[in-house]
């Protein structure tokens, strides 16, 4: 294929430049690339894969919980956009606006959703009318448009894909719980099958989402020490049922206003994969994830039987029920690890005609690049055990890593060094100020990330203000 | 639930008023909604579900044949739009302008996709060098917008979903291969999983697709003798490749264009679906596609031990891989058989105390409404058995009803006759011309559907003007 010398050529090394290391990964593995559509991207085959998988795995998840997929349109008509006043304060100015139909102008404009909770809404006024209605649990996967000023490759871009969850409820319970429940199915799924290890917390008012009573979410941290907001799952109370009017008879025969959720977890991810995992030979993929899992590179494939026995072996881990793929190209070998190791393929089998002979396999780790030789007719099974090994170490690694880069701060001394000099989540005290997040951020640039489930009490005052505190906080800039 | 009411209400006959029986079911099978977005709709679970079957049917056969799964941006700047001149012709008239993004004027509009011929090409011109790179096998599943004045669920909505494949090749025999064998594709899914036999053709110039040098057509006929165009898929030959300067050094050295094609089908076929097998009681569903295969049914279901038995049954047919449900609400069976007929499951599975005591069950399949008595440990062999003679027999009753309805006119007063009296598709020759086409569509609105592949000689001249005929056409009043 074109395009291979570019592809095993040196990229930036992440200690260099974490940020070009990046770029250079997304573009010589071929996830994506850049549109002609200014802010728009193309996810090319080895990027939509990982989506593809990304989506068949919460899919499963999300149908397990009694989730079912729905589909609403794109378009949402500016009155219906501005019925819950947060919702619009928060979305209006970043939304694209359809003004012209075929060959006239539209009476109303509409925007492309950057999110549906209004067009939801909208449909379960009329759709809910009793108790038997609900509750509702539906979800989409869908693209959504929001029109950012500077964009990255799946971190940020003016149209990204995404799943969204919307759910109407008859108590404020019931929503509360939903709302947690998909919050543990976005952290489950992360670290099972992501390998990347998880915050579960609350965000403060200042950074939850518009129009919600709480928002939830779960947030990683990258190499480079930067979090990632992971996903997110909203509890709108009865705020936007009371905007729009979802009202239920309820058993007493009385009408009560519904509860409603919305939670939603992005092409975004697939910025976090490259970010927890990646070093700098290239991509790193969790096996659970990887589209292909194992690469079969014949050695010397010219000399009689190596192809053959290659193909035999292909065969054999298909059937075993692996990702696998065959390099028979006529590239050499040395061309043939590069590209297996940047595009993340978690392991490779490297058999020559001596190997052959002796009736084994070299099996090489993409993590550690540990090699294991192993019998030809114990490949399968082995292969099995050493992907269960990589993903399991993977993710220790990954925490060890957070862990690592998981500082305590107890006064702003300290905080402020902390951002200023070590890279990762800050612990530290908070008053619950809106005040003291601001001035945090105007000084560090670092932002509350959440507040976590597990609080620990690691000092009495705001480490800000040294007011009295109500929760700790993780604290980091962000992507 | 709340609806059940309703949903039970009977329809109106097809005989009576073939719109409004479709109307009928769409609603009251919940398979899609009216949005306050005019002409949008809302995709049900009951409809949706019915999408993701059929995704996950084609897109496996498609990886099949060597395709990869992409996404491009859902905006087409106006430039791009313009590049390749049918094209833009064809579709400009009926796409929605977005012109503002945020606060912002764009400098210049952009469309929301009509289809994505002119995003491929732009992407294809960078990444296309070599032979080496060729050939290029991707498709995307996603919406597109289309300014329709008038909507009908399914049929025409001004947002739908779809796929659409767009490749590329070195050779113009290889892009009329593919052509041909995405057609083939979608004919076998047709026949084989939805039971729909269609006819296999090529369409005249006038019907053909904006920019296309060949676009071929799976045709099928609805119960009201009505064609519906099913899927279709276009040779591009290097039409676009010109507009576009998309080239390639060849093995030789030399800079060619390369050859292209695109092919989609999309959520039209629900619409199929529907009025291929639908009957008076509502939707009827192919086994092979629908989300829900067995209803069980338990009857008189406060008696001791029925619902434990109807449960036991329910698991029992889900291990041995039947999509299944149970109705243990408590509304009558009656109603529950009327729900089931309604959503066209196919089979239900009827048991009650005295029927547990023998040790049996009533399957009543949904087509026939025949009642076959089966021992209960035998349920799961004996429905996998039903539901193939199901999907047989529905295949064989629309291909006899298509046959049924295809006439020959072999003069213009046999096939004004035919249009005006006899619903279905006409088979009669043409000369070729595009006045014989426009001056047929205007006496009778009957248009060609497609030239078939399997041609017969019916006369020697245009049914139309005399004239020497060219081929065999099959014509009918069309959605």
């Amino acid at each position: 294929m074109a395009g291979d010398k570019k592809l095993v050529e040196a990229i930036t090394s992440m200690s260099d430049d974490f940020a070009q290391w990046y770029t250079d990964v997304v573009k010589k593995a071929e996830l994506m690339g850049y549109s002609s559509v200014k802010g728009c991207m193309i996810f090319k085959p080895a990027g939509y894969a990982l989506w593809e998988n990304i989506q068949k795995e919460l899919d499963r998840r999300f149908k397990e919980t009694g989730v079912e997929n729905v589909y609403m349109p794109m378009f949402i008509p500016e009155s219906l956009l501005e019925k819950e006043k947060d919702h619009v304060e928060g979305f209006a100015p970043e939304v694209a606006w359809v003004t012209q139909g075929g060959l006239n102008k539209l009476q109303e404009k509409m925007c492309v959703r950057p999110t549906s909770e209004t067009l939801f809404c909208d449909f379960y006024k009329d759709e809910i009318q009793s108790y038997r209605d609900l509750p509702k649990v539906y979800n989409q996967w869908c693209s959504v448009v929001r029109w950012e000023k500077e964009t990255r490759p799946f971190l940020r871009s003016r149209e990204f894909l995404w799943q969204e969850g919307h759910t109407a409820h008859a108590t404020a319970k019931e929503a509360e719980e939903r709302t947690q429940q998909m919050l543990n199915v976005y952290a489950d799924f992360c670290e099972e099958v992501l390998a990347i290890p998880v915050v579960k917390g609350r965000k403060t008012d200042k950074e939850k989402f518009a129009g919600a009573k709480a928002t939830y979410t779960i947030e990683a941290l990258m190499h480079d020490g930067k979090a990632l907001q992971s996903g997110t799952s909203h509890d709108f109370g009865d705020g936007f049922a009371k905007a729009f009017g979802i009202q239920y008879t309820d058993t007493d025969n009385t009408l009560k206003y519904v509860h409603q959720t919305s939670w939603g977890l992005s092409t975004r991810i697939i910025g976090a994969i490259i970010m927890a995992h990646g070093d700098d030979s290239g991509l790193v993929l969790p096996p659970r994830i990887a589209p292909i899992q194992v690469a079969v590179i014949p050695i010397m494939q010219k000399k009689e039987g190596v192809l053959d026995k290659a193909f035999a072996v292909k065969e054999q881990l298909l059937r075993a029920g692996l990702r696998t793929k065959i390099d028979d190209s006529d590239k050499n070998p040395g061309w043939k690890f590069a590209e297996q190791e940047m595009r993340g393929i978690p392991v490779r089998v490297e058999m020559g005609p001596r190997d052959i002979e002796a009736g084994q396999a070299i099996v090489v780790r993409r993590d550690t690049r540990e090699k294991i030789t192993v019998a030809i007719e114990e490949l399968a099974d082995k292969i099995k055990d050493i992907l269960d090994v990589i993903q399991k170490d993977m993710f220790e690694r990954a925490k060890t890593h957070r862990d690592e880069h998981t500082y305590v701060a107890t006064n702003y001394e300290e905080f402020k060094d902390a951002v200023a000099n070590k890279a990762g989540f800050i612990k530290a005290m908070w008053c619950g100020s809106r005040e003291c997040e601001d001035k945090i951020k105007e000084d560090t640039t670092a932002t509350s990330r959440c507040m976590p489930f597990e609080q620990e009490k690691l000092s009495d005052v705001c480490v800000c203000c040294g007011k009295p505190a109500k929760s700790m906080v993780y604290w980091g800039k962000a992507y």
